[in-house]
Parts: structure tokens; C-alpha cells; sequence
């Protein structure tokens, strides 16, 4: 899908204009004549001759001139005539701003269904139904029946795309109050045909976007999102809030992979692993939005990339409070240079070293001393500039000289931290007029800080991402599902050099003299479902007495689904971890790797990888579980890391080879200082 | 100490008043004028005659009238002077402005201690050194160098204590930015003498004060803090911020009870156990104080006791991301009233549940509606007004109907959240206007929302704290500290009721063969401190020739400070457990109970109480476990709590009565179904 075109028209119809101002018709034709868009611009009302001095007419096919762009703003009923329209005039792309569709009822999802049609056996581009429209900077064209009064400045690079109409205008109206102009605006509405991952595509290409915002409340095809997201994310950051968190905490209860990982985790995954910054809430957005303009000009992967800090402060206080934030946040402060012993006409007592305390009754020319110096000595890229309104200190004269030596030192990064109320309007007005970020509060201004240095630290980790088997998609969401076989289930993990315990089938009773002490015994069989409950595996068995008892009682689960009795050495000081796998029908197939028995519900000590594994990606995992520490080495003792790294490497390889294969736990798996065994395992076809 | 007449002076005089408007002394008496103070003011200054249009006195002993309070602020070196002056003409209340004490060098802290013993020695009452000064709302006293310009406006009845002179100004001056007026301010410096728990005793029966907020660096005496700080925690909301969270975390490594708690940890424990709402940085201190102008004049009792909300908004996409957040702050939104089937005048396909969404058409008048028609079916109090600014919304005509409801309703609290930008500013600016607390983001609002709850709901279990011992505190800092001998430890236990492992001394290899396998062997003794890195423990010996080998091994220990070899039965299917005590310098005993074994340093799920315990308090350390999952039953399996509950009740006697033990772990506490037994223990005294 090529979006050249529909973002980027030289004529534009409207269906649905109206001359009523109190319209949503009006207003996007006003929009578009008020934003000074150059194009053609075509009303179309079936009763007025002329809206807001353009001719109107009064169908689509009266018109006789090339039409880019279609928009569709009358009640819902009446759409899906006005898309046949535009099938027969082969016009592409159409932006339905109309409600009542599957938002609405049922009737209104059917028309949607018919309209999904209709585009898929045409090729037509739609955005939309229930959508607020687009906005591009480039061609001044405010196709959208928002009212916020966006300001014509220079394009601040961002481009916002947004699921929801009512947080689409929230960020329209929040973008005009800061005076920030936007390069392009898109709503996405019910995404009968255009979604998420095709506007990611265009806004890679198109140069004048330096930064992405969307925000999203559920995601189409996941595959499609991870591959477009991901390519994205390469070339420009990408922020990102995904709504619908809590609706997952309810998922989480109980332990197989399947079910630790609820939508919102995997979703999760999917974006941070494409490289997208993912933020809680608006809250944080406009944070991290803050920071921007002082960022759109400068070269960010070289202040970001080995990103530390130097704290130049009126006040000790607000550093005591720093380095916590500092400490919480990973971020780090630069060393004081060596070379700077004193500050040459600051004879004050002031400790030299950083975050640098520059005293109570400090002047602006204390600050332009203190950054002169340092700038002179360093290459230090990233200065925050504390300021508390105390009896001498100068807020406006302070602001003034922040800003002309943030133009004189252009690739520093300079972030005042002003920090009061009444006496620091005049200088937060400075830096408004400036153009240069500033905050009232260390906290964001550090938590900013810290959201892009990770979207450019884990820039040069992101994989390509290749789209999964469509085959295996399909797979996963077609048929029933049940449990395979125990032995078979065991001897598939043989057939991919996985090692398993020593197991063997215990016939009759008589067997059990000959094996070796200590041992397990566990009944297994198809239809026994919940082995642990069952009570079904039983440990550390240690004479042929106590394995006559447990012999005969494991028997009794035979009327329960059991319908083996299976023999397995008794292993000690061994680690217990659980590895396995799932399909998900949005985002393909999701690795797991914890720690296991009983910790796995207790402490969820698990990390996820989406996507078949490779070395690196493995150690990764590894090393982001609590029980790395053990694995590596505790109190003289480790285990080996490499057998759990090959049996996950195994692990995927089978995954990637048995797409019938829906569900796979190794629980437990048992690892020593020698290597990694599978003492269980639970398939899903 | 009472300091009723400190921060309620009839008179004042002012050692180092200047007619200089550059000089703080200048700037102090302009502030007590301009503040409308209207008691006796006495400038003193060497060579002026008049100051700021008052008489002025060339010394303290000129003036023949009672002066109230004396406030310096002359160069470091001559403070002591006018303190010695002050104990001749028996003034009791010194404010010292003055720094250069023990913040600059060991010089100015001579001074200082000086000045201290002073104090001491005539009962003074010393605010300060290098502070700001205070402020009195109902004297109209600012009696501080800050040049915020304070509002005259009613009396927030906030008051606000800072021990950081920078962040009191910064504040001071966000307090002035909001239209707020204080209290009271009280800046403590370097607190020679007057103290946060001194001020906290005022706060609590300073009728004009309903919510303290306090910035304090650190803690003096902590017991102190505890009594004044749960005192006025009872009676009113408090709120702190207590910096220098980092700092703990390098002390944080090892596993024993005396380093898992860092000095931060105590703090945090020492401030919440007293019913303060502790916070982290500014920002959300800020956030927090924000809802107060909406409160001040509520029963807030009857508000956040079983708070639940009602949400109200023109919007979806907030919706969505409201339900995450209530979810992460545990709150709860009210149920929708059954007999509100449909809303008069109101008939679009809204769905009526709660969070309501009115949609993106609503008007002022649809919010009343709805609105209204809650407030007369249900009892809700709390109500959540979301506004985004659409095509057709009204956002000032909105503003408007909200504040004069909440007059109307005066007993509900309504909370706009009005989320956008340029279009909104009169509205906030309606909103300002008519003290009506508003926010810009759904996550502060609930923020607060969930402090203050936290706040009230921790009111009913709030205990009145009892001062430690002062012997008590003494013996903890006196002398060198050594381990007891093993065996003399496990019979402390024992005397307390606190069942140990069977454990008997093995004298010589030949004992071996009469003791029950299988065992434990462990090497002990007084200088054989680090037992687990020596591996002296040895586990599960299941057979004679293993335990003659054992013992030999064991043996070789004696060159490193063992002394004995120590027998017990390998217990199996025991849960582990870790508990303990020590004594901390500042807050005095502080118990821990944690999942013991590698769990305490992997997973540090561990839990703190600070003072001695009851069995509610036991009981509350042992649900805050992750491991009492485990213990309360899981898969069939439980262990005994009582067993648990007992043994820290006894242990909590032990340190009761023997105030010579610094410090004391068992570790592992063998928690079975049947009973809980100490497996080992180290005691320091």
C-alpha cells in the first residue's frame, strides 16, 4: 500500500459539506481552507450551490477533474453508496469521518464488513469510519473536524497517529497550547482497511517526520505492527502508549506458559522488541514530548549513546533528591574533570565535582562561569541546570543567558530545571520563546531523558524483523487442541537433541526391585490433566517398601486419566527451570524461559522472547531471569549455562519445524553444573 | 519544649537588620513589614539610626522592652555573642539565619557546638543556623529573607516544614504561584537545637494547621521522630519526602539482617509505620497538594474511607487508560445504580455503566445531567470529570457548570481532568479562580486520590508509638561487638521458648555410627564467622562412610576458627525460613522475617518491623511475604503459621530482655506443618 498519494492530494471532494457552521461538514471544509491548503477542494451537498465561497456540487460524479482524495462526513447508512461512487469513478482514497458503525451495533458493524469489502476487491485506501481525519504540515492541509487551533510554525517533525478521536484531539489541542506544530496528524478510527502498520511505512519514508507518536488501544495483525514498527523504529524514534494493561492482570493467575503471558505482556513484547519507547500514559508522553524541541535540531545518537550528565545547581537540596532519580532512572553523571581545581572568579567555597552545588546567592553569570569551564574542559554533551528562586538569584537574567549559550554551544544539550512558581513565570516564558525544553521538576526532566536514551541504546541490538509463516498462523488458530501422548511427547523432544531424564515405563510391580534408589515414580496418561494436583509425581523414593506404597497408590489414578506408570531417577542438587513455548494467533510463536517449580507462580521469575531464538537472544533472556545469579555462580557453586542455552536453541528448532505443535512446556527442566535435562513435558497439538 | 510563643511572638528584634536592600537583613525586616506583622519590631544594626522607616538599636541590651523572639543574621563568627546576650536578658526564642557553620567547615562547626551547648545549658530555643527563617499565616509574620511574594489570600491551612533552605524557597514560591497560602513555613537548617519532631508537636495543636507537608534530609533521633510523627499523623494528613534513597543502595548486598536493612530502608519503615504518606521527588508532592484546595473545607473521613469513584467523561480513549491506572493504584470505581436506566433529556446510545461515556457531542449541559442524576440515586462522593476538547464541546461553559455544582454539592468532591492544550486555558483559569482543584492528566488526579486514601485508611491501625528504651539506645552504640559462642546461642533461643534442631556435639569420629541418618554435620566456633563460604556446613550425609569423610573435612576447619563439630537430623520438606533482629542507632529494634536459604539474597523476599512485636504485627510481616503463598497452602501443601507467629513473638521477648544483643539471626527457621525450629543462629552482642 502506497500512501503517497492520499496524504499528499492535489484535489480533495467532500461529501457531506455543509454550509451549517454548527456541522462537522463545515468544519472541515473550513479546516481545509483556513490550514491554506493549495490543492482543489470540491463540496459536495446535495442543496447548496456555494460553502465558504468554494462552488459546491452536488454529487462525486458531477465532478469532471482528477479526485486524490475523497472524504465522507454524512450519516453511516448513507457511506457505502458514496464508496461504490467512488469504485466506479476509480478513485483510491477515502477518508470516512462518519460514526455508527461496529463501535455502534451490529447493523453498523455489518455496513462496516460491506465497506471492508469493498475495499479489499478494489484497492481502495480507507481511513477511517469514525475518525477525526489527517493532518499534513507539508501540504498546510488540516483535513480533520478537530478545533484546535494549530499553529503554522515551523513543523516540529513530530507525527502523531492515534486509534482514539477524543485522544487525538486532546494531543491536537496539547501540541497547539505548546507551540509546537505538528508534521502529521492520523486518526485511525475503526481501521476498516488503513491500520497502524501501514502508516508506519509511510511515515519511515517521509522526510519530514524526525519522531513518531501513536497511540493505540488494540493491535490488528501483530506480525504486519512488529514488521512495520520495527523498520521504523530504525530510522526515527518511535513513542508509543498501548492502552488495555489491566484488562491482562486477571490472565496471569496460573502457571503454564499459555497463560502467563496475557495479550498485554505479548503486546508489550512486540513493541519494545521493534524498538518503540512504550509509556504508561499521557502523563509521561507530554514529558517526553518536553525534551523535544530541544532535541528535533541535534545530533541525538551522539548525545544519547554513552549519555551522562552534569548537574550545575543554585541548591544542594534538589541534588539530594537527583541522585535517587538519577539512580532509579540507570542514568548516569559524568566525572568531574580532573583538570578544573578552581572556577576562575568564583572564589566561593564551592566543592568541585559534579552535580556541581554553585550556592545560594549564585548570579546568572555564576552559571555562565560554571558552563563555560566545563564546556572549555570536557566533551561532556548534556548540562541540567537547576534553579531555585532564592533571595539574590536572577530567574530572568539566568533563562536569558541559558538560552543565548545553548545558540553558541549548539551541540551541547542544555535542560533547565527551574524549579519554583510565581517568581519564574517571566523566565519559563524565555525559554517558551526560545524554543528550548524546560521543566518545573528534575523527575520528568530525567525521566525524559532516560526514555530516549534507551530507544537509542537498544537501537543498534534491534533484529530485523521477519514477518512469520503465514502457514503457521493459520495453524495455530484452526482446529481443537489436546495433550499428546507422555512417551511420545518425551521421545519428540529426543528426536531434537534435547536430553531427558532417564525414563522408562514400569510395567508391574515386580519391576520396582530392580531399579536404582532413590527415584520418581509419576502416572501419566492424556486424560490426566493436572498432574500436580493429582498429586501424581512422587519423589525421592528410597527403599522398595515406600515404592510398593506409591506404586499401588498411583494405580488409583488409572481412574482418573492415567494410564502409565513411568520410572525416573531421583535428581539432587539439580536447578529447577521451566522452558516451553506458545503460538499467539496476533504475534506468532513466544519463548519462555523461568525459574521453575514452585517459584514459577510464586516469584514469576520468567522472561519471553518473541520469535524463534538464536544464541544471543537466548543469553539475553537468560540473563535477565533473578536466577541467573544462581545459574552463574553463587556461594561456589554454578551451573552450565551453556546446556540451558543449546536446550533452548532445540527448543526452537522444533518449534520451528512442528507448526501443529500449539503449546510446548519442559517444567521441569533440571540444569547442573553439566548439563540440562528435560524432567517433564506437557505438548499441545 | 513549647513553641507556642516562638511562632506567635508580640515582639521582635532583628540582630544585623541593614538599611542595605542588597543585604538580607534588609531583606527580613521589609518581609515582616510588608507581611503586615502587627507586633513590636526591633531593628539592631551598629551605624543606622532608622531602618525601612523603623527605630532602630545599635544592641540587644538597649532595648529595655520584653523581646519574643531574636532573630541573627550577622557573619558566623559573631553569632555566639548575641546568643550569650540572649541568655542575660533571658530571651528564650533565637532564630539564626546566619550559615558558615557546620555545613562550610570544622571551624564553623565548633561554633556550631557551641552554640548547641548554649542552648542546652539555658533551656533556649534555637531555629537554625543557615535557614530560612519562618512564617505565620495568623500573626501575619513572614519572618524569612525569601522574596517569594507570599498571597494574603484565607489560609490554605497547609503548613510546610523544610530542612533544605532551597527547596523551602522553591516551594515557598510554587506555593505562591498557586494562589495557596500557607500556614505555616518552618525552615530547619542545620537544626542545632529545634528539631522536625519539635515542630511536628506544634503542628499537631496549631489549630490553623490541617496538612503538613515536610522535605527533610535527615533524621535526627528517630525515636523522637516516631512519637511526634505519629502524634500529628494522627490527628492530620502528613506528607514527606525524605531524600537519599540511593545512597542505601550500595549498602544493600549481603544478606545478613544488619546489612539487608540500609539506613534508607529504616527511614522509609520509620516514616510510614507513623501514618505520614511518604513520597518520592517533588513532582508528586506537587501532584498531591494540587487536590488540597478542593479538600481543605471537606470531611475527608467520610470521603476517602471506602473510597470509590465515579467517572464521567466525553470520551473513550481516557477510559481506557483510567482503568489501567485505578488498577495499578488499587482503587475502585463505584458500581452503576441499578435504577438509573436511562438519563432524561440525554436519550444518544450511551451505555450506563461506570466510567460513563457521554460522547464526543456532550455539552456543559449533558455533564449536569448526568451528573445530577448520580448525586440523587447514589451516595458516591468522589467524581471524576474527564473532558476532551471535541468539535462541539464546551470547555469554559463545562468549567463554569462544575464549580457551581460543586458549591451546590459540597459534600461530593469533583475532580475535572480537562486533557488537552490551548483550547482549555480559560477553562483552568474558571477553575483556578474558584479554588477548584483540576488536573491536566487522569494519572496525577488518581495519584493523589490513592495517597490520600492510603493516608486515611492506615489511620485506623495506626498505633500509638512507644518510646524505645533510652538505655536501651544506649548499650546499642557502646563497645565492640563478638560473636557468641554456638552452643550459648542456641540455649538463648531455647530459653525463649524458640524451638531448635535437635543438636548435639560430636566429640570424637566414633560417635558417628550411633546417630540417625540422615544428618547434618557443621564445624562451629566463636572466630569461624563466615560458616557458608567455608562450607561448613554439610547436609543429607546418608550413610557412615560418607559422615567419616564428612567429618575429616570438617576438621580441617579447626585451623580457621572452628572449634567443635555439631550434629543434626537433615530435615526434609521443611520450608526455610530467615528471622532476626537488630538494633539500629536512630529507631532502635527492627525485626525481619524472609524466605531464608539462597531466597534471601536472590529474591530478597524479606520483611521489616520496626519496634517489638504483636502477634497483628507478626502477622501483618508474614502476608507481606511473597513465600507466604507457600506457607498459607499451595497445591495441596501448608505449613504452620501459628508455629511461624509464635517463634517471632518469642523472639521479639528475647530482645526485649536482653538490650545486649546487637544482633541475632536464625537462619534457616525449619517452618514444617507441625512446627517451626531454629537451625542455626548467630547471635553478636
Amino acid at each position: 500500500m502506497n500512501l503517497t498519494n492520499f496524504f499528499n492530494p492535489k484535489s480533495l471532494a467532500i461529501v457531506g459539506a455543509s454550509s451549517n457552521s454548527k456541522k462537522l461538514g463545515w468544519q472541515i471544509v473550513s479546516n481545509v481552507k483556513e490550514s491554506g491548503y493549495k490543492g482543489k477542494i470540491y463540496p459536495i451537498n446535495l442543496s447548496s450551490d456555494k460553502i465558504l465561497g468554494l462552488k459546491a456540487y452536488s454529487s462525486l460524479t458531477e465532478i469532471k477533474e482528477k479526485i486524490d482524495v475523497v472524504l465522507i462526513v454524512i450519516p453511516a447508512k448513507f457511506v457505502k453508496a458514496e464508496v461504490e461512487k467512488c469504485v466506479k469513478l476509480n478513485i483510491k482514497n477515502i477518508v470516512i469521518i462518519s460514526a455508527g458503525f461496529k463501535e455502534l451495533n451490529k447493523e453498523g458493524a455489518k455496513l462496516e464488513s460491506e465497506i471492508f469489502s469493498l475495499a479489499k476487491a478494489n484497492n481502495l485506501n480507507i481511513l477511517g469510519p469514525n475518525c477525526l481525519g489527517f493532518i499534513s504540515n507539508s501540504n498546510n492541509l488540516n483535513l480533520t473536524f478537530s478545533k484546535a487551533s494549530l499553529n503554522k510554525y515551523e513543523s516540529s517533525h513530530i507525527s502523531l497517529v492515534s486509534q482514539s478521536g477524543a485522544i487525538g484531539s486532546a494531543m491536537l489541542d496539547w501540541f497547539a497550547g505548546s507551540g509546537l506544530s505538528l508534521a502529521n496528524f492520523v486518526s485511525l478510527g475503526n481501521k476498516v482497511d488503513i491500520a497502524e502498520d501501514e502508516i508506519f511505512d509511510y511515515l519511515r519514508e517521509d522526510n519530514d517526520t524526525k519522531l513518531v507518536v501513536a497511540y493505540l488501544e488494540e493491535i490488528g495483525d501483530g506480525g504486519k505492527l512488529r514488521k512495520s514498527l520495527s523498520k521504523l523504529a530504525k530510522k526515527k524514534p518511535v513513542i508509543m502508549i498501548k492502552a488495555g494493561k489491566s484488562k491482562a492482570g486477571a490472565q496471569m493467575a496460573l502457571s503454564h506458559t499459555g497463560s502467563l503471558a496475557g495479550s498485554w505482556e505479548i503486546s508489550k513484547l512486540a513493541i519494545e522488541s521493534s524498538g518503540a519507547i512504550l509509556l504508561d500514559n499521557l502523563g509521561q508522553l507530554f514529558d517526553v514530548l518536553k525534551l523535544w524541541p530541544s532535541l528535533k535540531d541535534k545530533n541525538l545518537n551522539k548525545i544519547f549513546k554513552n549519555l551522562s550528565l552534569m548537574l550545575i545547581s543554585n541548591a544542594g537540596g534538589p541534588l539530594v533528591i537527583a541522585a535517587d532519580i538519577i539512580e532509579q532512572y540507570n542514568l548516569s553523571l559524568s566525572k568531574w574533570p580532573k583538570d578544573i581545581r578552581q572556577i576562575k572568579d568564583y572564589s566561593l567555597a564551592i566543592k568541585l565535582k559534579n552535580p556541581l552545588d554553585i550556592l545560594g546567592d549564585a548570579l546568572a553569570s555564576h552559571y555562565q562561569i560554571a558552563l563555560e569551564i566545563l564546556i572549555s574542559k570536557t566533551k561532556e554533551k548534556v548540562f541540567i541546570l537547576v534553579f531555585t528562586p532564592q533571595s539574590i538569584s536572577e530567574p530572568e537574567k539566568t533563562a536569558k543567558l541559558i538560552c543565548s549559550l545553548q545558540k553558541k554551544y549548539n551541540d551541547k544539550l542544555f535542560i533547565p530545571v527551574f524549579i519554583g512558581g510565581k517568581s519564574l513565570k517571566q523566565a519559563r516564558e524565555i525559554f517558551e520563546l526560545n524554543s528550548l525544553s524546560h521543566y518545573e521538576c528534575l523527575e520528568p526532566a530525567l525521566f525524559a531523558l532516560a526514555k530516549y536514551r534507551d530507544y537509542f541504546c537498544s537501537l543498534k541490538n534491534l533484529p530485523e524483523y521477519r514477518n512469520h509463516n503465514s502457514r503457521e498462523n493459520k495453524l495455530i488458530i484452526e482446529g481443537e487442541s489436546k495433550q499428546l501422548p507422555y512417551l511420545e511427547s518425551l521421545s519428540i523432544l529426543e528426536s531434537y537433541k534435547i536430553n531427558i531424564v532417564k525414563t522408562r515405563l514400569v510395567e508391574n510391580k515386580t519391576e520396582l526391585g530392580k531399579l536404582k534408589f532413590p527415584f520418581v515414580l509419576k502416572a501419566v496418561g492424556e486424560n490426566l490433566i493436572h498432574k500436580t494436583e493429582e498429586n501424581a509425581v512422587r519423589v525421592n523414593i528410597r527403599n522398595l517398601q515406600e515404592a510398593k506404597i506409591t506404586y499401588d497408590k498411583l494405580k488409583l489414578l488409572f481412574k482418573k486419566g492415567a494410564d502409565k506408570i513411568i520410572y525416573q531417577p531421583f535428581l539432587e542438587n539439580n536447578l529447577e527451570l521451566i522452558a516451553g513455548f506458545k503460538r499467539d494467533n496476533k504475534f506468532g510463536t513466544i519463548f519462555m524461559l523461568g525459574w521453575g517449580g514452585i517459584y514459577t507462580e510464586i516469584i514469576k521469575d520468567v522472561s519471553w522472547h518473541l520469535g524463534y531464538l538464536n544464541k544471543s537472544k537466548t543469553i539475553e533472556m537468560l540473563k535477565s531471569l533473578q536466577v541467573y545469579k544462581l545459574i552463574s555462580g553463587y556461594r561456589g557453586k554454578s551451573y552450565n549455562q551453556d546446556a540451558i542455552i543449546e536446550l533452548m536453541l532445540n527448543l526452537s528448532n522444533l518449534a520451528k519445524n512442528n507448526l501443529e505443535i500449539k503449546e510446548l512446556d519442559i517444567n521441569p527442566v533440571f540444569l547442573s553444573d553439566k548439563k540440562a535435562q528435560a524432567g517433564d513435558v506437557r505438548i499441545i497439538v
